[in-house]
């Protein structure tokens, strides 16, 4: 039982395209309806959308931005592929308004059909890149779908996590990232927790603005912050988390060792920076979707007490 | 002020692709990592991803499932654009559990960027083409903004809503449709409002399955039920709803007679079917966009009022 001050959506950030020389064409907008339609004119690209909940009792005076990472959605923090509440439901609970994104190109922000805007086609990931991307298993195990040993991801529902995916483009980061930096304006100063990619989008952009992020959580980020051009580390708390299995990866290992880097570096700039390898604290099992798996509960709770220890 | 027994989401329905013999490709994740990837595999396309509110007090047993239009996702329900709450908070207000699809390859339920599979490009609608076609305003006042008189669209706030757009394809309606379907068979028995092309997606499978929906309302509607293919129309309850100016557009003069003749089709079939044209209520102004114009509120307490009635 959760009850709500208020909640709702609003689209941030992005830019207007004019189009204009382009023949027209008809289009049949259902088998039953047609229309000859002009493609020259004016069309609004590149925002981001959000969703906010506002719980009451409100707890704690900064909210919390969500952000997902690479060929997902802010569904990825909703209910979990096996059917438990997600980690929105967690930090409602906590007290925390909670903010979720879907970053620029991804979900219900939607994308760029326009032609010569975005670099590239878009990708999508497959179930077996998924597999070992992911550290659910081995690949040659995917066939059998036998996980690594105490595997902490529901693979019973892997086709439900699959849904969960949607195609993304490798050219589109920049974009992505003025998306989040307009959320972020519009939020006003948070906490953010991001996934994967999501660190890529946002840690940059929380280095160098420590008036509106004073807490950062990286969940097994692929992007780090510049902390030489940061200013105000001082004043940041900085969490990053990590799950098991990273030694099976020729994709995880380096990542591990540039995460080891970046909360050295950003201890020597004066920051409150923890690495939290859940591993190392008898935690073990956990896959990259560490909001998915099994534990997420009590990798959740590990986080909020983090957080509100230093709020 | 709102209390939710539970919230969250799920994905339902699509299809499983398996890809070979294509070439593996080196992928850049982000600008700092890179991976060779090989695309084949196998992935998960056409699902509908569908977001729940279960309010508490529940005072309804049959939940409400809302079903948004063409180049739209889920987003339409929720806040306006000029910011007031929109009719996914007023159905929860009014103790209806709420579901919310992202019909297939809109928001949430992701695309498909695999090669093969949907027809055509996708297309994407400029400011010029919603003014015309959702009926702000003649086609030549777009530049000066200038509306229909009375305008109950909020056209302020045109650049919010043109940030809720999002591209679509022309040739998935029976995608869509199967998406639909899915969902409705994992809510079960519900009250359908569908709008716009979500009509052409929701409305014939509404007729033929009367054991899952006995309440549809149809908010001016692109498709219709096909009363004569359709079985225990008696049990069920019918309203279309449409807004102002149709007769100032040559997309809408049909599809309004259409709705008068779907009306009658159904009423023929023992349907309790109604047509309600809100300026023959003394209701003017209306856009097609009638849950975010000014008035949303008074068209939500019209449709609540006569589902209320009737359950």
């Amino acid at each position: 039982m959760i009850t709500l001050r208020d909640f709702g959506s609003f689209h941030v950030g992005g830019r207007e395209v004019r189009i204009s020389g382009a023949p027209k064409e008809v289009i049949h907008f259902t088998p039953q309806t047609s229309t000859e339609l002009d493609p020259n004119g004016t069309y609004h690209i590149e925002q981001a959308y959000v969703q906010y909940f506002i719980p009451e009792p409100l707890r704690h005076d900064l909210p919390v931005l969500l952000v997902h990472g690479g060929g997902m959605t802010g569904a990825n923090w909703e209910t979990t592929p096996d059917g438990r509440p997600g980690w929105l439901q967690r930090f409602l609970e906590a007290g925390f308004a909670t903010y979720v994104i879907d970053n620029v190109e991804r979900g219900r922000s939607g994308w760029c059909a326009l032609p010569d805007q975005w670099e590239g086609p878009a990708v999508q990931r497959s179930m077996e890149q998924a597999w070992s991307l992911f550290r659910f298993g081995r690949a040659e195990d995917f066939a059998r779908q036998t996980p690594f040993p105490g595997m902490q991801f529901p693979i019973d529902a892997s086709v439900a996590f699959a849904r969960q995916s949607v195609p993304r483009w490798t050219t589109t980061t920049e974009i992505m990232k003025a998306g989040f930096r307009a959320a972020l304006e519009r939020i006003g100063p948070c906490v953010v927790v991001c996934h994967s990619q999501g660190g890529e989008i946002a840690l940059n952009t929380v280095a160098q603005h420590p008036e509106l992020v004073r807490h950062a959580v990286a969940l097994e980020p692929s992007g780090f912050p510049d902390a030489d051009a940061a200013t105000g580390l001082a004043d940041q708390h900085w969490l990053f988390v990590m799950g098991d299995n990273l030694d099976e990866s020729d994709f995880w290992v380096p990542l591990m060792a540039r995460t080891r880097d970046s909360v050295s570096a950003l201890k020597a700039a004066g920051s409150d920076a923890t690495l939290l390898h859940l591993p190392e604290h008898g935690i073990t099992g956990n896959s990259h979707m560490l909001m998915m798996d099994r534990n997420s509960d009590a990798v959740a709770a590990l986080i909020i007490e983090w957080l509100t220890e230093r709020l």
